[in-house]
């Protein structure tokens, strides 16, 4: 790469950094998400990731698709589950998907846990345990993925586990880390985010199973949490780890700013607050984006930043300038979601210019999926389409949930 | 930032990355690497460091030497007691360093310790334990610094916490992640490099209290485990991670290459093999530094990777094209003793590429001191002068290593 083709490349984010160039289409953005999603992502899993010997999938997928690394992580397996058999229930019923779905399902039910009924970390490819269940999101994955076969093929053993391992969530919630909590008892007792978030979204994907009597006494706190806890009214945003009252604490993790965090919770509670029919709450979710979208935005690069301190001091997090798939899809998720409720224009012209900047960077126009990891610049500087931590899961559902919500969004347009 | 100046900043780079304008002059280093650490490196620290109400050091500074964060953490508080404790032994008897260096250590002897004699992790800016001791490096660099203190200022207690300590980490050297591990016992039992790469330097930093019949009895085995199970000789290069065998582990963590890591050992190597008179030995460290070289030095941007996958997978590490301060100090180390024990021209020539690339790029001239935290292309992303990380130790060591041995190099020269 020389210098000539950096300064073009330079130009050309500047001009997709203005939205001139877009209109805000939701039949055109409905069918350019819907066919992403159908005749890009699903079939590249379906075709790359299958453990055909095993059981399960395999996710370390390198640009083209070859397996590179045959490590199973319990997060990607549940969530790839949950993808397929989502789609299924949501989409159509493909029995191709809902086999592949089962596929993974097996594995997890036969492997996954331990003697006590906690999940993994992680497994070898052939499911013997790696690393142990220090991770409390394994469990959340695992539930998810569960619910969601219950919903396409109901089974009471898909019930079961789902139910067991949110009450394992639900009991270990306060002390997550048990013995591999590192921090010294009481000396700085942070809440941290995460969970409150996830629980935001894993009480309505249970609620076929959980009912809605028993979500309802979940929604107040797990709002108040991320809204009330987490939110900093002072500077509009959320923060990640916060002291016991909510209040500031001013260490690495109580600076901590984690902008696609904030912006996928928020469209979490914009979902919540639609089923409590509260547009007070829906509002103040939308402005906590904005907000966010405005902090973590890059003005020179373009893209949103992965980290950043409160207090603009620097990070321990060394890769805090880097631009990651999953942020963005959030981010488009979130927006989509935003101007359905809302018409803001703001929300419009948000989406138009994260929409041109994720789909310029992150889509591989040349072996199919889109790539995850992006330097400040906005180049690939790992060539994966799957790893440890990047699977079948946030693009998906990203490009289903803007593809439905473009089409309500037009369904909106043609009332009025 | 626009596209002109990196065109410029590349071009640049292209012209240091040959070696034509630089010769390898030892006078000229030995006296640019002493003025640094005495004029700029040392002084920086003593100004901005000192918590004249807690006793220790701030560690984190930002770039103009600001205290951006008030936390403790033990790797570097040893290592800046170290610091001073050394060059006060080995340059003059200056005491304000001494006195500079007990600041450190005697927070360290009041607060570091729990009741076992392990060292915590980190601690408040008052001595609080924050983070429990789940890193035996904690105990490795305490033991460094009460062994350096002992060494400026004989005192039986500052022996008797290097003893303990050290007698600490070697009852948990096979085990020394104890109940914070998170691997499931037997399915992927890994010997990892960092520990016997660090017993092999402190095993000398403690001969003066441990004698020499006892590091003599250490040695042999040090030095096999770094050159016979971490070294993969039909790569010509040190893995992080290898099998209990020394047999290669096809999966992220042993396909895991640090060329610092390697490099900064080899020079550890090449003072054992000195001590043991052992030109055989030293040949062998100085071959396989230049190998790692080769194959960690960027082509296109010039500098080391921070991590490579010997089979060139996507690593996990986020970080791992990133430059960082301390692989082209310790690397400089390493080239100039290489050079100083066989006048190899290879060293010489890879002595002034890394030379001119690490002078270039992370010292920093308008503020003092270096930066420690490169991107691919050399622009500081992070300005920190030190962090959670960064202290206090690899450029003051190296800057003092590469100026004495520079005067060996030269001494040489003459005699010839």
């Amino acid at each position: 790469m020389n210098g000539n083709t950096n300064s073009n490349m330079e130009k050309e984010l500047v001009q997709e950094a203005t939205t001139e160039n877009f209109a805000f289409d939701p039949i055109l953005y409905a069918a350019q998400y819907k066919s992403e999603l159908l005749d890009n992502i699903l079939p590249f899993w379906m075709e790359h990731s299958k453990d055909a010997v095993n059981g399960g999938y395999f996710t370390c997928l390198d640009r083209d698709g070859r397996v590179y690394d045959t490590d199973k992580f319990i997060w990607l397996q549940g969530r790839q589950v949950w993808c397929f058999a989502y789609m299924y229930k949501q989409i159509e019923q493909n029995p191709e998907w809902l086999a592949f779905a089962k596929h993974g399902a097996d594995f997890l039910e036969k492997f996954g846990r331990d003697a006590e009924g906690n999940w993994y970390f992680s497994m070898t490819a052939d499911g013997k345990p790696l690393i142990q269940p220090y991770n409390i999101f394994s469990d959340a994955f695992a539930t998810m993925a569960f619910a969601a076969m219950d919903k396409a093929d109901p089974n009471p053993r898909y019930k079961q586990i789902a139910l067991d391992t949110f009450a394992h969530i639900i009991r270990r919630q306060h002390n997550w880390k048990g013995s591999y909590n590192k921090a010294y008892p009481g000396t700085r007792p942070l809440r941290n985010f995460s969970l409150p978030m996830i629980l935001s979204n894993l009480s309505l994907e249970m609620e076929h199973i959980l009912g809605a009597e028993r979500v309802n006494s979940f929604i107040p706190t797990v709002i108040h949490d991320v809204m009330e806890v987490f939110y900093q009214p002072e500077h509009g945003l959320i923060l990640e780890n916060v002291n016991p009252d909510g209040s500031f604490s001013d260490s690495f993790e109580g600076r901590l700013i984690n902008p696609g965090h904030a912006i996928e919770a928020m469209w979490f509670i914009m979902d919540l607050g639609e089923r409590l029919g509260d547009k007070t709450l829906i509002r103040k979710a939308v402005n906590i984006m904005l907000n966010t979208l405005e902090y973590g935005w890059d003005k020179e690069f373009g893209g949103l930043y992965y980290f950043l301190d409160i207090k603009g001091n620097p990070t321990q997090q060394l890769e805090w300038d880097q631009k990651l798939w999953w942020v963005h899809v959030e981010a488009l998720v979130a927006l989509a979601k935003a101007y359905m409720h809302t018409g803001d224009a703001a929300c419009a012209e948000w989406f138009n210019r994260v929409h041109a900047y994720t789909w310029k960077h992150f889509k591989d126009p040349e072996h199919g999926e889109w790539f995850g990891y992006l330097n400040r610049r906005g180049e690939a500087y790992l060539p994966l389409k799957g790893g440890k931590w990047k699977g079948c899961f946030h693009i998906p559902r990203a490009l289903f949930q803007v593809w439905k919500t473009m089409e309500k969004i037009q369904q909106k347009n043609n009332a009025q």
